[in-house]
């Protein structure tokens, strides 16, 4: 049977609609402003962007919906209850604070901010205002990710032993970021949503390589370790002709192969694995005795179809709504950037060890 | 067309067969024993184990071999050429040094010694005595491995940019050995074939984790850098329900993936890549103006059916009548043993970056 | 490299745009709405449909395009070169009449008219008129079809020895038609635009069944006679839980094969297959003598992004232009018609081989 | 959980082992003789073949088991229960005769005979004295097929919709049969096997090509209907650089996929499809209101790892102590020649139905 992700909120009978714009109308901001406007929480009440034209690009075909050349220009012709920031990421910081002082509520693109700096000063003021800061990892939101997050709170993989995410293809070298703030994001914010605990290793050591000389890591390999003597590793990659898009969870029950790139077979459920039990003897006998395998069924459950962004903007009524932190909130976002930050000083220590600022534990409670 | 490694050393008409006996009947030695019996360079002239049943075994179905108790009983009744150790790793530094020291040559399954230490002695002892010292290195002997070293050293991908190398699948946990010195020694003697200053990375870093308490690592990565600013990384686990065996090397001109689980399509070379001309601008131009992207043929080259096992002890005699190293000398070995040793030094360390000892440039010319 | 289908009419810069009004609004109007709107070669002048408010639904966005009820209304009102009819099948044969009849240049939806006799009468009155007739049959503008139907002209595949197309999938039990008609229609007008004499058969054989009891097939295998004593086999499935799109060209040189659903390797050409000399002697020392097998690369060509639509549009403009048939023209059209009516008949015959009715030879110079 | 084949005979402990030999000691004998040498039922008493040198490459490495150039001398030498023929297909006739006549058990390779006429002579020998006669059709004792005649018997399919078999390869043209008497064998023992009333069609339709000039059909198409309006399909196929062995078996609840070249997911049941409920409305009504789909989980479930001809000498001892027919009796191997025939007459008649001989039902009880 088809599960359905049944904890996230449902379309429903809203009163009245929330009011959002969408800022940027860039790659991303056409596809937030399409969910604003098809869902049944939201009103798209604006699309801003410095480039009027680029922004009534989109703002036609969704029936005339105003635009405005910048924020400042939106917060004074028309209200609105939250702006979705899909803006460049160095900008992120300055359009959120903009936006959280006018007591607006704020989603962003990821990654956060473009530093765990930066980020701390979104959080910290979302939650002096007891506004909803919500970060946009669109990836939670899909069908799959949910899915697993479900199957690993009701303990059907038993114990994490090791996450592999592998995520690469000939992409774009960026100007401005490495392949890890580039494509890592989505991996480390998967690993946030569906580890019970969250993202919180202490140390994170990273390898890249340059090998064009483009100024920039362009293939990555990022490892930490996991609660219980479990690790997880990340390969980010530019330069490979081949994509994969693939997240093995290995779990003392059974393991979970995620191939995004499968939609016949996008998750796997494999109840094999090694058994291997804790005995008190000598270690040469316990290993010897105590090791067995399992080659059991594979399962693949179906995913209903549903699009993460339509999940994701419904969520974030319903934080707004509920006056509670969504479920990739800016705790969320900033989690991420703590290991992005720790990965760029490792590769700058040449692998070293580095360790991850988590900072206090007030934020714990904010949304 | 079908490409023949045709500098290998083709089956000819030798003069006389050179002979060779077997030491160890366990799980190796049956192949080789076959491989000595089938070729036209050898003569299989005796199997030895200490389990005399367990020898005679093999020996009876090859035409009742004569089978020894050990090598001094073999040494004592009949006279050999050569001698290829099978026995477990942790002996093949006592038989090695014994058999050199009777003036055999000598052939030595992976890993070469349990200790680089115990290997340099055992390449140096060959050297004094001019007698050949050979890794079995199987893999380098397929017709992938070949093929990919053939290409390499023809310019066809160009320079090399990454190495990623993935061999999981659900394995015996080892009662002797972790996970790295299990199954990366494939990885780096591949490495060390096809690259052609071969194996000599300053430093590696380490990574692994035990997550089931066995005592030892069971899900590993391995990193290290190549000539040029280009990477290598090595995944191994014993604790994967899917069986990945999957090697890609990124080229400057084209990118080669070796997926040794697809025998109808072994080798796939992509011509695709990133092109990135170093123009002397300011760095925010030279990104912007000068990537682009090459999105050319795949090609699929047609391997010979060939048993590696067979190449293997062809090349083994051919490098002895030759007076030759072998393609898998016991110099290869021992920079096989030189990145495992560092390895675990780094693993000790927490992932810290271990140097790797190389030894002296005297070994070069050694076989 | 990357080849491109240059034979192709490619954009220019004609003196005028032709106008073309898209009649029917329902599941393709819009893509052909959208094609004649971006390309070069047409104004999009109009979208008719009984449904004003869902032709409006299109109209609007593509920069609100004039809307008409009818296609007399359209003709009463404003100046077209040609029309597209996206309709209804059973409705082709009426609208095409009435565009033709008015002197415009007609593209027509697959299948080309709901019986051979109708569709006849189109592609006469086209000829009569000296008006292009073209049938969309879109796949064969795919960046595939076209580098197969070059690679076949160039002989790079040989003689033709066998075609083998599946397509099969959980499809809609369409309520007119059977499984034949509704995805056949695919495979016979690629076949038709691959093989340099088009589809000719004499005859055709066609099984099929209806396990569900729906009234009609669910699940078909057609089969005819190629030249040379080669075959065709077509599978179509609506029940098949699996999607599968593949056909497979084996020549005496190199087989292909398409598989429209492996985006990373959607051909692969190879230079396998089984060599046969006839030689004149016993029939039995020829068979032990004469085969032989080659066992060569694979090469999978690069494909353009091109979307099959856009180069549809503009073929049609061109045919038009240069008054000659469009590459799938009516009489195109018409022999898929030949070979379905045909599969109808032998269905209803149990599978016997049933005549396919070819018309007369004026058909060939016409457009 | 691994399911293991329950009801086929497990190794037990024999009062005594029956005594076999092998005839024919060519591509099949050898495997046969393993498997009578490894087993707990059986002992292999002699291999023979009038080539003696080749039978004794056989028995030697199995124990020095004696060798005879003939059945008569095997039977003047030594006492057996059985005879195991794996002799070139035409002589199966003659000397399975001449071992039932001398009061053996007997297991034919498949096919049967190199005729019905001739089958049917061994069937009816074999009922009048007694013996077991069975047919070596080794797919069906593969852990997939046994798991396919469990599922389909205990009714996890439903009813069956349709039967859909691909074996293509780049195959040895044989010089004595065509494609269809080499490949298609396979495909319709395993449908018998699996089928609840056996393979049972009323007539037949075989369409074929022999494009290279060989003198018989290297491509080849087969068509039958099931019970309730489903059909069958066989594509065998001796030109195609790709191998593939599949077999879809479209159910009302499930269908299931049998691909043999994957082992890491042999099979797979997909919990979807089209639900049709017959409504006693019009025809219009019915198809519009009553169709549904389901979207459900894929399975996949482990299989025991267990080596076909094993399962299969243990079911011809079953068979013979049990007195009673074995799963693939000479009755099942008469079934499929009973198809084969019809198809070369079908494929004589240009693709028309052609009936298939069923004989009487005294066939039914025997062994």
């Amino acid at each position: 049977m088809v599960s359905t992700p049944d904890s996230l909120p449902q379309p429903g009978q809203p009163q009245t609609r929330l009011r959002a714009a969408v800022i940027g109308a860039g790659y991303w901001g056409p596809n937030l402003a399409r969910n604003f406007k098809s869902g049944p929480d939201w009103e798209l009440a604006a699309i801003v962007d410095m480039d009027l034209a680029r922004a009534q690009k989109i703002a036609g075909p969704l029936g005339d919906v105003p635009v405005y050349p910048g924020l400042a220009e939106l917060l004074d012709s028309t209200e609105v209850d939250a702006v979705a920031i899909a803006t460049p990421a160095r900008t992120h910081h300055v359009v959120a604070l903009q936006a959280l002082e006018a007591g607006k509520h704020v989603l962003v693109e990821k990654p956060l901010a473009a530093s765990r700096e930066l980020g701390l000063q979104m959080v910290d003021l979302a939650a002096d205002r007891g506004l909803t800061l919500m970060a946009d990892h669109t990836y939670c939101y899909t069908p799959a990710a949910l899915k697993i997050r479900q199957l690993v709170a009701d303990g059907e993989l038993g114990d994490i032993l090791f996450i592999d995410s592998v995520r690469i293809n000939l992409g774009l070298v960026q100007p401005d970021v490495d392949v890890f703030w580039d494509l890592a994001p989505h991996d480390l914010s998967v690993i946030d949503f569906i580890m019970p605990g969250g993202l919180r290793p202490d140390t994170v050591a990273a390898h890249g390589a340059d090998p064009l000389g483009t100024g920039k890591s362009c293939v990555g390999h990022l490892t930490f370790a996991l609660p219980n003597n479990a690790m997880a590793h990340i390969n980010v990659n530019w330069l490979s002709p081949t994509k994969i898009r693939r997240m093995v969870i290995g779990g003392s029950k059974r393991t979970l192969v995620w191939d995004d790139l499968n939609p016949q077979q996008r998750l796997s459920v494999y109840d094999r694995g090694v058994n291997f039990e804790k005995v008190s003897t000598t270690p040469a006998q316990r290993t010897a005795q105590a090791i067995s395998y399992r080659l059991g069924d594979t399962w693949s459950p179906a995913l209903p179809e549903k699009e993460a962004l339509g999940l994701m903007v419904a969520e974030f009524a319903a934080s707004i709504r509920e006056g509670r932190p969504s479920r990739t909130s800016g705790a969320a976002g900033l989690r991420v950037l703590n290991v992005l930050e720790a990965a760029s000083r490792s590769l700058a220590d040449n692998g070293e060890q580095s360790f991850v600022a988590h900072g206090n534990v007030q934020l714990e409670g904010i949304r």
